[in-house]
């Protein structure tokens, strides 16, 4: 791992567990997205949270003491609509499972919402996800659609103990279907490059913030940008020295983290 | 494979492939039963389908000009609840995701439902899944109930093209709790030794027919009882050879099962 002092002209910052745990802050990151701010140095926040818009997740942030605007968030529903854009068809049609935060998404990028015969499905979590659902995409699949599934992650936390997340519910259609999807979300790089865009740097200029090293880390360390471990969250501190490919750096929180 | 003169005692049979194809008999099969019938030889009929009571199992086979009573069914339904009463719990409990042919099974087994804290999940097919059964199922086998699948198949036919099945289901539970269930169906050998004790016979005098090399005929081999392929259903006639077990017997038709 490098030194702790390198300098970077941008920031990339997951969120759960790494600025907040669930509804509550993390004073620590919370105090270097401040830090940075202060510098003018240039931030994106990106989520596998399918389900949430921009603007609701920039008003969390908001509501926590930190500067963010929507144009700083990307959600993996904004990332699968960007990608369907980038593959250049002309007026693209999806069948979407999913909540608001992807259905919004897909319709912001002029993605026509179709049941029947669209060129894409696309999943991400759905709470109201029913057994019809899933039948409709495991046809359309079936049929020819590219398939599209916005993050794997298999559970969340819920207080009742894990639930399915998205990557259980996308089984469902895959196993079904004989199809696997593309996913968007981390350990994927297509946010990461996503970002890169967005915030208009270079790959050596760019710093990757998370505490998953199997989403976050990994799809630092895919997409070939500076990664910063921070034991905050879902990977302990002591399990990172034993990874096959270390993280540019590692804290144990952000406060040890100097600009 | 032996010769196909053989002579059994007793005769297991599959349904969909072998007996009929959707709601159509198969009448080479519709005539072996009633061969048996004349000669006295007894049957069962075994189906990983687990919606449909016996009762309309039974009746669906006498309107296509078979002989069967009720208790000449096992369904995978039946079969969950025996293997729980088989397990010797007192007052066992279950949370149940399925429909109709699950729910009466458990119910006539002396089970009671329960959501909360049950000994027992058991995810059957159920077209009325919805993301909140599933995550009961989830976060009661995390909290120790005992994970039981009425059968793997992964899809099934529709109108449509396939659509998911109990198997594909069964796989949001498993993935998200990390916890794999134990099957009742075929590929499994519980039915088949269910049925064994339903018929009263042994081992070598049983019989099972079947059109599925991967369920009907691997549930067969696995628990060490002849088997007759019929090439009405999912496995060519063609591919049977290749297999690294064979069936003790095949025929292209049932009309070819001498007596």
């Amino acid at each position: 791992m490098k030194e702790d002092n390198a300098s970077y002209e941008a920031y990339l910052f997951d969120l759960d567990g790494t600025i907040y745990r669930g509804a509550d802050p993390i004073p620590e990151a919370v105090d270097l997205v401040n830090r940075l701010r202060a510098k003018g140095i240039p931030y994106v926040f990106v989520t596998n949270n399918s389900t949430a818009p921009p603007r609701s997740v920039a008003q969390k942030l908001r509501k926590m003491g930190m500067s963010c605007r929507e144009d700083q968030v990307l959600t993996t529903s904004m990332a699968a609509a960007s990608y369907i854009q980038s593959r250049g068809q002309t007026d693209p049609s999806a069948y979407i499972i999913g909540e608001a935060g992807l259905k919004e998404a897909i319709q912001t990028a002029g993605i026509v919402e179709k049941e029947k015969s669209p060129d894409y499905v696309v999943m991400g979590m759905d709470r109201e996800v029913t057994y019809s659902k899933l039948a409709a995409a495991c046809t359309a699949v079936q049929n020819g659609a590219f398939f599209i599934s916005t993050n794997a992650d298999r559970a969340m936390p819920s207080e009742q103990g894990f639930v399915p997340g998205n990557g259980s519910l996308t089984s469902v259609v895959s196993l079904a279907s004989g199809v696997d999807p593309v996913f968007i979300g981390k350990p994927e790089c297509t946010m990461v490059d996503q970002a890169l865009q967005m915030l208009g740097v270079r790959k050596e200029e760019l710093l990757l913030v998370g505490d998953n090293y199997d989403t976050d880390i990994t799809a630092g360390i895919r997409a070939g940008i500076a990664t910063l471990h921070v034991g905050t969250g879902v990977t302990p501190a002591h399990e990172i020295s034993s990874k096959p490919v270390l993280p540019t750096h590692a804290v144990p929180t952000l406060s040890d983290w100097h600009l």
